[in-house]
């Protein structure tokens, strides 16, 4: 309820147009309306600066369809993450454009005509490796359909160091580095010392034994002594991209 | 060791004007000049956009005065965080023009003439509660001392919404918000709700009994529901700052 | 064995119709008797205002069926939480009146007649976000089933506040409010600020990587900075129910 | 901001009397009002039902005299809990009517003449040891600031089970039970199983060893299969007294 | 190697029947003998005072038999713990007189003739809930197959404190008290305060969310209130018959 | 209340000799006269084998040394664990036949003339290390003033395994052994190996680093390979004394 | 990039032979070879001494035979870890040669003809229990497909400290010892305290309850009596393998 | 006892020299005789490779003083490790050859004339950050001690990895190398990926907040992805060096 359109609504009273008892009601309603579903999405667009995402983990196939037909009508697009290969089955069977991106379990339906690329920056997506891969992905795949560019970086552990300074380049053309590393941790502090834009730690829950699901990675990256550096759930791929997008002005 | 200075040695040998043994002392040896201390404080300011800053912790009195003054030797200026009141003593005799923030822990020797104010954007620096504002004022004077603008906003936790909502035009117009919130540390979620730009929750060790030291709120910002929110250590407002200042292309 | 029972016991020895050795027996058997299973239930209820509760989980099909043979066979009437499809399928061939809630995993046989409704009061049973509802709906049922008013209100967690603002009137109507939530587990914070009735928050297992299982989400109601919040287990909705009903006096 | 007062100042708009752009004006600083100082307080007696408290920990001597100083200026009276003996000394020279309570850490000012106390029930305050008085006490000592009748059963350990049923009757008479226990935190149980009323746990952190600080009894009173115990912060006297509270109708 | 044995076989060197290289060879070998497999079970019925125990959880079903039948070949009998259905199918197969409690998931193969039953004391297993039952069977098919006697107490949780006093005259008959309880784990506090007698607690992993896996019952049991109360591990059941075993001077 | 005085009791009654309303009340009150001061410790003197320990941590001087006045009066002696020297100073100065044990920081009045001491068994007191001693001389101390034997043996750690097998007599000896261990809290199982008696383990918080404050110890001690060896608190060493005392029919 | 192949470089600019631009582009290729696949391996393999290993879990049959094929292109020969039925019966069909052991879960393709052992030393592998055996074979399969000699000592638990002593000249005997051990984690201590060669200590996940999936031992090993233990992860067999392979001077 | 000794003890008995019982009596005293102070360390010299070490942590100056005075006695020379300034002051008083380093918190007293170094190799202990230098120095100087050659490499942390990628060729000349990092303890990654020889990660205590004392450090270093590194307690330079001196054949 912005400013302009309370003054517009008070104009109405003052007109005599309205009555303060359906200025009331409507006031009151006007938060309201973005709670039916189409107008939630609409409503955080605007917010945020992209369209709602399906998280499909614990839902049923019928749910996510019936969701993403809802996105779909309101947007003509969607943005699914943790999607099932059945989920993606149904969904391209609906949607007939749907990207399905197994390893990043993602279902995108872009919208037709595509948006115009964002042309403000690159985000970099590093991973450390390549079971890495499936969280690095899903940021990949969600900056991209926010409409950012994006460039990955695959296997680039710290155990062998020289595999990350041969891509001192590609580091130093980024806008945003997403850095996805389980077991130890270390990348994003070995990034973070290379490049001066902001660097979004991912940690994941690769590794065995101690590394508790991915708690090692989550503390080291929290500790990281490269200065600021900022950290995400593990395997929250997402949410990097996210961050990411809210950096780069989406 | 960019691609230009190492075409400008190597024409230096192709030209017969560097002997290739003396070339390769000088290759191995050109990334070691950043070893010695005044040099390693210029290359991070080149790589990282801003000076070397001292964590004064687990530090004497001596070494911090002793490292302040190589500092100010090579840049004219200082910032050193987690100062004692007798570091601060010791430093403002040694330094007149220095600025002392007890609240913020923080000692800011500027340069004379001040670095003129970057004017990219403002960071706005959120505390939950008065307890907070060790933390979110050591972000403050660590982003001012980077050469951002800082706005405050201080007492508005989760309890009582009502501030926070009050205070949503200063929300909308920062670039970047920097949250700082003990206890439950939910204020991060609500905020990250509120604006599209990046919010950065740094959690407090602010709270007793089941806070664990600042887990229970590590733990909330980790899990925000609110897309894109990213989280530093606990109690770290440098590291809020310096991932702002990434940001905001320090 | 309350003060009048033993009185009656006394008198018959006073009496001499009963002997002393007779009476001790008695007076000993006297508080066996409610391990009997029917007399169990019945003193539960004297004692705590409802009757026993069948948390299924862990149990097979058929003892399931048994135990609830014996309370009906008692009281007429039966509730059970965590029911699989298989207990309640088995259960409604039992007893056609069932009343199977499968997102709630409860079943419920009611009195007949049923039991008048409690007037005294409405429980508000709040969900942060969809995943929250079995949780939710297990209170919900729960408070139902002990005779409670039940008003409900889902999705409306703190990343998108105005929806809870716009709940507002809702949230005083309530006598009692349960709060579920899993991430950050932040809701409670802000709806124990709006109200000034007992809030019980109970934390759910929602969430992935850094919420450990509720943890995340218990830690932060624990903590929570709005006095008088009172927290449950983790996905315990059937304990917030009966906190729920002991306060309105069940 | 209640209806009634919005309707009132749009029949102010309708009639004339108030420009729209000073509608907006007030209607956006209605909210504000109060974060002034002396208001949030009022507003929050509104809305919670007892004024604000201060929390004395962390806070210098002379920041606890001010903040009692405006509290008396608006309430005539205040509360203040993990108060210092030097805390109590400087507000007992202020204020000659203040009630210092050495054991629960409490200053309180009373109003005077003393707020009427409140008849509709008494809360009863149960340690189970006497290193668990300090948190017990807190708990009695606000409860009795908020205006609430309260009883007080002490050392009633389940190592010795029958000095907790020797005191049945006291139980029984009780509208709240608030029950203090640390090491294993068995207390609450036996207490819920006990009584219908509600039943509050509050661990405390006294124990050694393996109590890791409280832990061990937070996680038992998680975890009491008497149904319907809610549970506060360890240590959190003050919490569970703003707890029952609610519960009474503050 | 005893010192008997030693002088005897050093009197052999003396009387020179044995030469000392290979009164050596027999000296390193005395002790391997007990390497071999019969002659472990032999050595640690003299040592331990009970036959070895298979655990049979992560065998194969034939890894199981073969030591079942090395176990008979020696002793005439044998007993295993967490044995699977399958496990006990091939195992009656082969040995007809097998004694399987699916509950307790023991198998057992009594001596024939039985072993006469040790006269020294009755062991009491007490378990709080219907759900710790196969916990608290698995202590008490161990005591019987050592050989003592065991009395049984079954669902006298502490949240019905009645039902456990009712059996006050059964708690005061035992020698030894095991007491398995899972969630708060308050039981073994509450019978520690009425017995004399060894108490030995099992946490069960009985419980759900903040029970962490039987971790809340073991803090609880660890730091009990009642002195002189010991703990074994998580659904130990075997180890707290093994404990009571060596009370009984087994 | 015993079956016996419950029979005399209605023998009154039945003879008129004692009202019903008067029997009601007596019975009431019977368990109630324990919690008068001295019947108290009197009561736990029956039924636990020992009369009450004070435990000192947390404790004023003052309160310790009025405690103790009021056992002497009781009992002629009394025991108090975790004194400080401050206590021990005063309680001194107040009992001339104060046995002070600085290193275990115990406080002991033996009876006079001393009770005799209970020829039933030996109890053996092994610490890994001399930074265990404090928890196994309080361990030892306790025993003692339960009018145990105790024998001791110290600095017997398993990395110089030879020393504890050097001590396999006394090992042999034992009726029950007390086995305090710090760092990897090892010992007992390898004492466990070794004899046939009840093995009770204390972890001690010696240690530094990933310790934990003694968690690590615990956590072996539960996981001990040994057969029947029992745990209690870390730390705990009166909490051994008191199994053993048990044990050995106190 | 050594020294030599440098100056190699340089002298051929300075000779003319190739251009500054060319040298530069070089220079910065030569770091990247090693990216191409088969170069990482060779490169590995000069720099750590041994060839890199295949990481099964988490891989595809495909994905895993893949990866063999190149190795074996490119070696001759390789190793893989963590390998499942599947994986293997796959491998034999393409690799006749392939050495399945399915204890371990590894596969090893020897180099043909075999390389040369290794005579420098023996590495023993000592695992506590049959349970452990998994990882103890790990250990062993890889150290020998590094080249080395491997010795192996399987169940001496410290519950039977005998059977380790038995084998003592074994363990004097051995240059390296790898011990695994599950449970309490005791083993590595009294191994380090017999002998003075390195001890590397693996925990193993196996224990139940409070064992927390191998955390146990591992603080355990960490918290180790014996000066010298050193760990690694949980489960880690084939870390033990590596760092007793860089201790040989593989 | 080796097989040497029993040979010749038991040649005395057969050719009359000893009679049995004498025999019985020295063979059961031989392993005791290490139990005697100075025999003890003379044993562990011959058995661990170097003399028992003070930990003076926890104990009294005095204390400390008096075992130094023995191990002179015995050995000539000691070393150790957490002196405090007072101790060091006391042993100088005593031995004025003493070597006190502060940082390190040694005191060795070295052997007269020196041992004479142990050529086999040099140990390289870096140190991530300064705070980390005192873990550094303890390890380095019990090498020292132990007779090794210590090479120094301070502040080279992975954030500016340059600083350590210069420093490459003393990486290489290592024969082990100890790395102490505190933080998110990366570094033992990226050596153990640059050298081939044995790396021993320390974590040190140094970090706040989530750094958890050390924890987040060792969790990082166990799950190393660089094969082949190990890991000691967190702060144990002592341990370390330890370490190293097993791998060099001390």
């Amino acid at each position: 309820m912005t400013p302009t359109l309370l003054e517009d609504l008070l104009h109405e009273v003052a007109a005599g147009r309205l009555s303060p008892v359906k200025a009331v009601d409507r006031l009151r309603r006007l938060p309201f309306e973005d709670l039916s579903f189409a107008r939630v999405d609409h409503h955080r667009a605007l917010r945020q600066g992209h369209p709602e995402v399906i998280f499909c983990a614990g839902k049923t196939v019928e749910q996510v369809v019936l969701i993403a037909e809802r996105l779909v009508e309101a947007n003509g697009a969607f943005l699914g993450t943790r999607a099932t290969d059945a989920m993606a089955t149904a969904l391209q069977a609906r949607f007939p454009g749907l990207e399905w991106n197994p390893l990043a379990r993602t279902v995108h339906l872009p919208a037709c005509p595509p948006a115009p690329r964002r042309a403000v920056g690159t985000i970099l997506v590093i991973s450390a490796g390549t079971s890495d891969l499936p969280v690095a992905e899903e940021a990949a795949v969600t900056a991209e359909a926010f409409g950012h560019t994006v460039a990955r970086l695959c296997d680039v552990g710290v155990a062998g160091i020289h595999r990350l300074l041969a891509a001192n380049e590609r580091l130093q053309e980024a806008d945003v580095v997403i850095v996805a590393a389980g077991m130890e941790g270390a990348l994003p502090s070995v990034v973070g010392g290379l490049v001066r834009v902001p660097v979004i730690a991912v940690p994941t829950s690769v590794g065995y034994g101690a590394s508790f699901g991915g708690l090692a990675a989550l503390l080291a990256m929290l500790n990281s002594c490269a200065a600021g550096v900022t950290v995400v759930n593990i395997d929250n791929g997402f949410g990097a991209a996210a961050a990411a997008s809210r950096i780069l002005g989406a």
